[in-house]
């Protein structure tokens, strides 16, 4: 395994996932260069050691290369568009590809690559900024399994997990699973949470037990402060939510698997959308779900731990 | 908070469960008496400083009773019956009842002990022996809280997590919610790591990965075995899930909850017991699923951990 | 088969549907004698031929006494209370119980009037007034097949269809599914139609379809109304159905069949309640199901045919 | 309104349902020309006045040429192919295409129709051949209303019932949504049929009711045979269902509707498929619930009626 701090990272996108991820590595000592199409928000990372980039051809000349930006259509502006990574002479051994994008975008870019001889990592991760922070990260990846043992000292500098699931793009795959338990659990939460609540149980009593039990997961102790507070400043909005939850029926039919239980939360968080819940944190389940019950929310304006800071 | 070392401590039953649990007061240096029809079962916590009670009575003495048994058949019999608890002259001052039964029953109990003086902790628990043998159990408590605080010492010597949650029998409602989740939890891990299969992802790299993510939990963990080498020697059975579930429906009707997602894991969980998978563990589901989307399931035969040992 | 025309008949219960049965016995020429508990309701029926009673042992010289009242507490007290039917000397031979009561309480019914040696057919009912008006109405029959073959000529006087389906009780365990099933289609059509609206097409033009397609029943048509034109007007309340889908999950327990059809249908029925539209008849889940698809549903005004006028 | 005897008619597809629309037109004294692709099929019809035609371009001159073949392909290919309808210089004025085609197949025709001045009115249908032979069938149609109004009279001599939704394509969407109250209505009958046989009602006693109650539909009656007496031949099998069922959702998806109905029967269906129930009729959804419950089915070997014959 080569040795993280003499590999040439380059990162392109520095937005609050992307900022997080490369501070990781630019702490942890890596030789590193990053660049975003608003130039200032990198700036703070050179305070730690990173260069900064004016052209992304300057990435060129590394060994791996980061992709974390938001769409599809920005990876492919950034690493095929006029100015991007490949528009100059050189290009990197590897490029690992965190964004979350399809399966269809995953093998296009993959098919880009490769016919200029880069090898690709589809690297698409579990958590959000402040889970990056707290050292809690995970990577799940696909590709060539020489790509993932190349990538696997600075993938460990940004999180302590990154599991390596096969060829290909599998990892996309496996990513909307993640997201689609997310949902049926986030939902399932909902409702037992708003049971034990009309029983008597605060909502902050019940999640702390929740928690701490052997139920208890990082993604249910960083909602509760929502579901206890009624905080719902997104994080993942209702429509990134039911895009998931389709992707993953998508899935399923084209696999002939059933999948009952996502196709119900599906429809609840369609019902969400439907009812105007669309600007707020997916979280707001709770109160469709409160609402269904002939309940009226109050924040209960209880410190909680997120289990996070 | 009183000293542990100094509170005199009874133990009723010893089985799988309430030995680790009265293993775990013993090391921890509690003053304890344990009592277990069979008293050849508790004979090994000899060796660690307690003393075997040949009668429930020899326990009244004590400050605080535990009663870990299977039934509320069984809790009545060593409390109420002839030969029980409350069969002398004296009573202990706390009773701490943590065996899974009905809201009813707690109820009834809490009526006995009381017009006997005896306080009453419902003390219910998350977690199976090895859960407790890890030092990972958690207790969701309920009663009055001078009970609560009068129990902490003890209870934190066997589970480093004990919630208190309110008045009377409330902790016997969370419980319930807890096996709720506990159901679409599984039912849903079924879907998707099924899902994932049938993609291509063998199911110890999928589960790898959801343990290691933001939704990874003690117990995706420890049921990753089951899921991966289609170990279902019973943990849980469908008929005792089947209950839990329609005991939180049952709640979900009286407090006017429509609890979508429970119900139709309920529904699901009746399928597989009509189909016959009745004798081994509630992770079945994982076959039932498999077969649902037209896949025979083959043991992977890789060794995985179960987060606890 | 007896003569209708020669049995005397007895009708305790003279409510919307109690006043429509009688009128169909009393216009077939049915030697027939009323009892209502507001007297008044019944005196329209004396200008067909019925003679109204003042006290309820009037009755019991009839062959056959049919009751259609509201609760079993009704039915409980016009058979068996202080001024009840059997409260003097005499008894009918057949008591036939059109009211939708459950299944222990028309087993215990069966018992009381076995006590005295009187027969009972359980025979709930299939259709609202205007159906009965309409000549539609349907009757499904249980108890000893003699006591069906008795009232057979009478029960077709009232409706041209009765079925038998067997001994005991099992008339009320069909009509509980009955009721499940007409939940389950509401809660459908609502889907489709408001599916069909938001694509462009009105709801008159679906359901005029619907209404003649082999999907078509006397029920779809008579909902069409509420459908098209938003007519709320109580025929039978969201309670009322969910109390109705609630014993057929219960039946579905203790017989070990899953619904899932009918339990995802019994959460929305609870989500209605919960959301308040509880007064209005339970068509209303289309508006429920509008507001989950962000639609405003506004009154066609479009005269539409109920089947039955 | 034009006199259908005066209309000269062409059909082009003599399958089962085409045979038994296109005989009705011929005893119906149409002027009527046919095509079927092997024309032996065709015959039988000119013993009833029909025309046999030899070349598709024959039915050219006719001023309306109903379509009822398999799929989009064959739709294509008999309009548009070399040898298709519009092969020749002629042309007639208006096509009624009856087949199960989507949306898009049917937006496509009809600009290749509309590109020779051709009108097209999309009229698929409610029924099988034996609804049709019973005179029982009915359309939904969709176009310019003057198309409609011209197919009219010959419609009626298919059909007793046909209904216009509106412009365009809107009949394919209502067709898919009958398909998916189809299957709504099929699983929820499995449901209750299983439920009232466990609680000891046979199957045709309990079907006998439901369709002489106001549940009851054409459908109802016509699949009852298959329910009571267990001949699953295939009508329709569960791989089409299930793609309606999608078509549906599909649809759901687009407008924003959430159909939790239709997405669980869905899943019920690919069960059934995965379960490798694919070759019989989709009536098998009651094996498959007889199966959840515990029951292995037997055929009740009573001759029931099946409404039509």
């Amino acid at each position: 395994m080569a040795d993280a701090s003499k590999t040439k990272i380059g990162w392109v996108g520095i937005g609050r996932m992307g900022y997080a991820m490369a501070e990781r590595l630019a702490k942890g000592g890596a030789d590193l260069t990053v660049w975003n199409r608003t130039r200032a928000k990198a700036e703070p990372l050179a305070a730690l050691g990173a260069k900064v980039a004016r052209e992304l051809t300057e990435l060129a000349a590394c060994d791996i290369v980061y992709v974390m930006v938001s769409t599809w259509d920005d990876v492919r502006e950034v690493i095929a568009g006029p100015q991007g990574l490949l528009s100059g002479s050189r290009s990197p051994k590897l490029v690992v590809e965190c964004s979350s994008i399809s399966l269809e975008g995953s093998a296009e870019l993959r098919g880009l690559l490769g016919a200029r001889g880069v090898q690709m990592l589809a690297a698409p991760v579990s958590g959000n900024a402040k889970v990056i922070k707290a050292g809690r990260l995970s990577f799940v990846c696909s590709g060539p399994s020489a790509a993932f043992e190349a990538a696997l000292p600075s993938l460990r500098l940004i999180a302590p997990a990154a599991s390596y699931v096969g060829e290909g793009e599998l990892s996309r795959i496996v990513k909307i699973c993640h997201n689609v338990f997310l949902g049926v659990v986030t939902q399932s939460l909902a409702e037992i949470t708003i049971l034990a609540q009309k029983a008597g149980v605060p909502r902050h009593a019940f999640l702390e037990f929740m928690n701490q039990s052997v139920m208890g997961s990082t993604f249910s102790r960083y909602k509760t402060p929502a579901f206890v507070n009624l905080d719902f400043k997104v994080t993942f909005t209702p429509h990134l939510l039911r895009k998931d939850l389709d992707l993953g029926l998508d899935a399923g039919r084209r696999f002939e698997v059933p999948m009952p239980l996502a196709s119900l939360t599906r429809d609840i968080v369609q019902t969400m959308i439907g009812r105007g819940m669309t600007e707020e944190d997916f979280a707001k389940l709770l109160v469709l779900q409160a609402e269904a019950s002939g309940l009226t929310l109050e924040a209960e304006n209880v410190p909680v731990s997120d289990g996070l800071s």
